[in-house]
């Protein structure tokens, strides 16, 4: 039997997912449906927040975020998949709970502050941007989620959320809501291709988890190895090599690996010999979801009528929710 | 046959009206049912803005406002009467533009900074509050509201609007708002009985609509009239008496009104005998709105199913709004 606790987690829909999705949190949510009440949200409106000039990508990721999910283990049975823009309850909660935090109080969430930063918004900061923390507890306890899987970095939108319920509930004199848990995973983020910074799609240093066999081998041999690994005799660093954390997080032959490892150190060991393992590696890894993937996009009908599915199953409780909450605001005419 | 134009208007529910929104906007709304297609808005999430705290009372003058409205003549079946908050479409719509108004731009809003110093929230506004002008454009045009009665100190609201409406059209390479115009009543503003400002709930200086003879007498008879009129012999001043300022306004015998005036000016003329005048004129124009309001709060059910049912029409309205709103967006699944 499952626990009691409900999971909620997502994605914008901006692209295709990559290894660092896989790795951050696609793994962790195939095991969550086991244990948790689990629900994925394709999160389109919030996706708009910072791509309101382009409405079509986002439109045209949604698919390709569930062919994502499905190819690499999410089953709907177990989890439900909804698109956020279909649950008008969200906004309405959002609405709420925008009442129930200050202006200061959002300037001064450390998320919103980064990310404002690296999209470089500071002198024009949209007002659906600057408020999606808001969004996001909305999000969370439209579904009455209780545990969210978030990185380290994404700790103060919970805390934010926290502060939320527990307003809501003082105020209206309720505990139709429960304060939420982060679950932050042990496995943490990927590098990028280029060694630089985690895995993005902003960043053009990612593999993707559709992509073809040949994209995958551009991409693996033109990986951030050992800048001071000249020659094949030279000795190579293993630490900050990117192959090597690669191979630490997709490879199951320790063995194998550790002798690389050691040989790489010694000298002897060319990166192209080392890169090819790596994606023979990646390729038992990614065939099968490659492969499972292109079957799904095949039916984009079916793809849609899945996520429907999911959707009404939300909207349901989301429906519950949102009367419970016009109750405690006396707004149940 | 009525002109193309929608008018929008409305108001908080946060207590029932009085003289001012009488001469400021009800006489104003009566006039305009018969010209165009109206919309009267229960504005419930908006009064929430800065009631958060305090719901119930919002909740229970929901219904005082809907008796108001009919008991000065504002006829449900020439102007659809709605309560927000029963109109989720205005929510979703408002998260949507959000994403279209910056920040800084919000902190422009001279409305909103004029609101703010009065409220005394300059420490700690809350951001609902904030954002309102973004969710009074998505009131307005979730019905497709063209003309918007509003007085002078709400222009910036309606500038806001159309940028919104501007921004929506050139980005999503559409045309299904127009810009919206303000309607500013000729009728201006009332004092207040304590002649310091304009009548408003929060200053206690108001006339109900529905109040009691008794309490209308206690009104008139405290008025502010001409602190240098001490002794009935002495001269008056007619320029900032309110007595006068209401004659004015609600009386029919100019003659009369012309030779009171000149009578006060000269001296000889108590408060107490204008005031009786006062009182006869204010009771010919409130005695039935009193009655018909007494009679209307007999059967609330019957009030509720008037509101239900402008609302419902109000809803169809929306959700062929939104409609053509998602499909700008892509986001129509």
């Amino acid at each position: 039997m499952k626990s009691k606790e409900v999971v909620l987690t997502g994605d914008r829909p901006t692209g295709p997912l990559h290894l660092g999705h896989y790795v951050g949190s696609l793994c962790n949510r195939i095991q969550l449906q086991n244990e948790y009440d689990q629900y994925v949200m394709i999160a389109d409106v919030q996706a708009m927040t910072d791509n309101y000039d382009n409405p079509g990508k986002v439109r045209e990721n949604v698919l390709e975020v569930m062919a994502d999910y499905l190819a690499v283990g999410i089953d709907p049975a177990k989890t439900t998949i909804f698109i956020q823009s279909m649950i008008p309850e969200i906004a309405e909660l959002t609405i709420f709970y925008l009442n129930l935090v200050t202006v200061s109080r959002l300037q001064r969430n450390p998320t919103v502050k980064t990310e404002i930063k690296q999209k470089g918004m500071e002198k024009s900061i949209p007002a659906g941007f600057f408020m999606y923390p808001v969004s996001q507890a909305a999000d969370i306890t439209i579904v009455k989620g209780t545990l969210i899987p978030v990185g380290e970095d994404q700790l103060p939108m919970i805390e934010q959320t926290n502060e939320i319920i527990r307003s809501f509930n003082r105020l209206y004199k309720t505990d139709i809501f429960q304060e939420v848990k982060a679950l932050v995973p042990k496995v943490g983020r990927l590098s990028g291709l280029d060694g630089q910074a985690k895995m993005s799609k902003s960043l053009k240093n990612a593999i993707y988890l559709g992509e073809s066999e040949d994209d995958l081998k551009k991409h693996v041999m033109s990986m951030f190895t050992d800048p001071g690994h000249i020659r094949v005799a030279d000795p190579g660093k293993v630490e900050g090599n990117i192959v090597f954390e690669y191979l630490d997080t997709f490879g199951n032959d320790l063995t194998k690996i550790q002798e690389l490892k050691d040989h790489y150190q010694r000298g002897g060991l060319g990166d192209v010999v080392l890169k090819k393992y790596l994606l023979e590696v990646l390729n038992e890894k990614l065939t099968p979801i490659r492969e499972r993937r292109a079957e799904l996009m095949t039916d984009k009908a079916e793809l849609m009528n899945l996520l429907l599915k999911g959707t009404n199953k939300t909207r349901e409780i989301a429906a519950q929710t949102l009367k419970e909450v016009k109750t405690a605001l006396c707004l149940d005419y």
